[in-house]
């Protein structure tokens, strides 16, 4: 591990995460907030630290970027943004403690939406907006937007690419790595805008449209109200979010080519259709299981609710517009369920992945076909196309993997005096980039109660989440620390 | 797929079944019990059954038993099995419904161990006899018992074999299966005296020792007693069925090699050597977790308490000497991960066996490696084996299956208004054939109070457990009943 190179590739980060730090403090400075302060000095600690690490990187050469370094460099930038991005909500003092402050400011860049803000309300607004900020920075991934600027550092970006989209990578636009991000991050600016724009045309204010539309792009999940978007009633508000969501949880190379004229890449992509089928199939589903008791009397109010809270929780934003915790069990488990699918590939969206779940579905047919027909030689099939064994075996193995860190971080949490279902529907939340889980840390509570150990546990499975495992996990494989 | 050969095979083991009733039915005679008419009413009824079924398949040929019928004979026998096991707990209204009685004898010959009897003490001898019993049948196989009688009738038993042991096999012992089976069947008899004799050189009438050995060499876990194994306090009782519990859950081709001459099988096995860290671990892990608290405040009582529960619940066997649901919830999540490692391989235990855990592990190991080698071809290996990618990937499979399988069956349960850590807890424990599991069907409660379509929604779990769910999956496949 030649740590230099790391070390400058941080500096670099943790700069420009700072630099974004200006826009909130432009806000807290136009509406003359107490949070001034604390922006401006975390900013000058921030840039500080950026400075001190390119010191300790100042020998890192480019041609030093291997394999292992790309892995350590990507893991390392998310802890280190979000140790910076901390430092509002810690000098400002917005929470009791900097644990707290850093699983804020994780689950915010990781967009998971998780809180430990018991009042969000009487947070100063620069502060919010920082916080939701980070939903949108880390929505398409830190690093993605940081490839801009590396080539005039001499550095190249494959592998970090590669190490942060490890999954089903999506159909590459360009052959060149960074025109593939610009691509990808100018479809997600536009898709931005064009929220704003439809948000604020329902009668949301500028601040309310730029932070709720932040949580969507991004499918984060942090709202500025303590009712979340239940706090708007209006169901058109409720529909463009709903549609946002949706959007954001999809692949956003179809969005591109969509938006190039070739609308029909959407009904060809098997992974979509999966997507779309889930999702409808989930909202009937939801709809019937509320049909029994009284809590929403009209069908338009009934479908709305289902809709945005499968849309929600499927897509791993997290937003809420009812207390999930009073609806029938079935309706409960089958949203924890979803936290286990997610958005598409290629998509803001965390957990496993809609192509994944796909893979495994056809692989369990393909097993029981073969027991059928033992000396059958058939690949299995994704569209027109015959995964490689290859794709569908690591595919199996991330399944075991995520399952097996689920159940080791809810052990974790449950060992800190946590009662069973806050702890694994929040290592669920967690690890899936959710946001709320059942229990305790339901949609009606948050995080702040939980012992801190229980935040720094959920902090990794963030972060894991984020990086789909295999980059964090194979930091502690010793073939990555052999000479 | 060929009826005819079915329906005899189903007549032929309903004839078995029904025979095996002469035991307690001499027990209730001996006793002057009241359930005496019960069981003789049961046994007519049982051999019209099978004579019915005969005459069915008069037609059948043994040529005609393929794969698809092997499948479908196994699956329907143990259905076919429990409904005339059945006959005597409803008779004898020992229980309220059928769908009860159906479930309880599912559960037994499952060697699940789950109960819907709420007072098992006014229970009449006879029955209880017969409930214990079909764990001891059940334990092997009640296919591979009827293997020695199938050659009389022209059948091959090579396909059936197959289909009940589909997972990692045990290495064959002889060539011949018959002759395979009828070993395993005498080191299980052999084991089985042998703990009859040590319980009762501890005390136990020949009733008791009998009725908990079959729940403990079958890993099964039903008790005569509402307090489960708790009835006996003696700790050399206890101890002597941990012993007897950890050894039914061990491969018994090792203790075959044992028993002629080998011992050092055991060491040599790496499933024998996985399984035996995992019990101690999860061993200590429970005596650190109960600690804290005052419940054992005798560190032999504590080692005891944890060795027995956690050994018990591994194995899947789920007799109790302690209700855990007071315990702290870290043991309790424990064991409700252990509830899906299960026995090994070729045991008589369930769950998804320790073998395709560490297989499970293998492979994870094995792609983390491959991300920082790309190019490197190197097997996965088990001990000396390098296992074939067709097996890791039947593996895989396996595991998706299982962890699908639970997530649509605690969905089925939640919907007819079961809370989700008793269905969820339910799920895997008679998916895995444990028997107790937390919540509302806690050690110190059982599954009575449940809504009749979860019971045969468990029911169907248990089976497709028993039978390593490809074998009932496989009849769900449309290739089953293509031309």
């Amino acid at each position: 591990m030649r740590f230099p190179v790391v070390a400058k590739f941080l500096g670099l980060l943790t700069g420009v995460v700072t630099l974004w730090m200006l826009w909130p403090l432009g806000w807290a400075l136009w509406d003359h907030t107490s949070d001034r302060d604390a922006l401006a000095l975390s900013m000058m600690s921030g840039f500080a630290a950026s400075g001190a690490l390119f010191f300790l990187g100042r020998r890192g050469q480019s041609s030093d970027m291997g394999l292992r370094e790309a892995f350590a460099a990507v893991t390392l930038s998310w802890i280190a943004a979000s140790a910076v991005g901390a430092l509002p909500f810690w000098f400002a003092h917005a929470v009791p403690t900097y644990t707290d402050a850093f699983f804020e400011t994780m689950s915010g860049f990781t967009t998971t939406g998780s809180s430990v803000l018991t009042d969000i309300e009487v947070v100063p607004r620069g502060l919010l907006f920082w916080r939701s900020l980070t939903h949108w920075l880390g929505g398409m991934g830190i690093i993605v937007l940081t490839l801009a600027v590396m080539p005039v550092l001499g550095m190249g970006g494959g592998q970090l690419f590669r190490a942060e989209v490890p999954g089903p990578v999506p159909e590459k636009l360009t052959p060149r790595v960074q025109q593939t991000a610009l691509l990808l991050w100018g479809v997600y600016v536009f898709l931005s805008l064009a929220q704003t724009a439809l948000m604020m045309a329902g009668g949301m204010n500028l601040f309310d449209a730029l932070t709720h539309m932040f949580g969507t792009m991004a499918t984060g999940g942090f709202s500025t109200y303590n009712s979340s978007v239940g706090h708007f009633s209006s169901p058109y508000l409720q529909w463009v979010i709903i549609l946002f969501m949706f959007l954001a949880g999809a692949n956003f190379t179809l969005h591109y080519l969509a938006l190039t004229g070739h609308p029909g890449a959407f009904l060809k992509d098997p992974e979509f259709r999966f997507y779309a089928l889930i999702t409808l199939g989930c909202v009937v589903l939801t709809v019937s299981f509320l049909a029994g008791g009284g809590l929403y009397p009209h069908l338009e109010e009934r479908v709305r609710a289902a809709a945005f809270q499968v849309v929600s929780i499927l897509t791993t934003t997290g937003f809420a517009t009812a207390n999930y915790e009073n609806w029938p069990y079935a309706a409960q488990f089958l949203l924890l369920l979803l936290m286990f699918v997610g958005g598409c590939a290629g998509s803001t969206g965390g957990a496993m992945k809609n192509v994944r779940l796909l893979v495994l579905c056809r692989h369990v047919g393909h097993e029981l076909f073969l027991l059928l027909h033992p000396r059958a030689v058939v690949p299995i099939r994704l569209g027109h196309q015959a995964l490689p064994p290859r794709l569908v075996s690591a595919i199996g193995a991330f399944f075991s993997l995520y399952i097996g860190a689920l159940a080791l971080c809810t052990l974790g949490v449950c060992a800190l005096g946590v009662d069973i279902l806050t702890a694994l529907s929040g290592a669920a939340a967690t690890l899936g980039n959710i946001g709320p889980g059942l229990g305790n840390v339901g949609p009606a509570e948050n995080y702040a109660a939980l012992p801190g150990g229980a935040k720094w546990i959920y902090s990794l499975a963030m972060l894991m989440g984020r990086l789909e495992l295999f980059t964090v996990a194979v930091l502690l494989h010793p073939a990555c620390w052999r000479k």
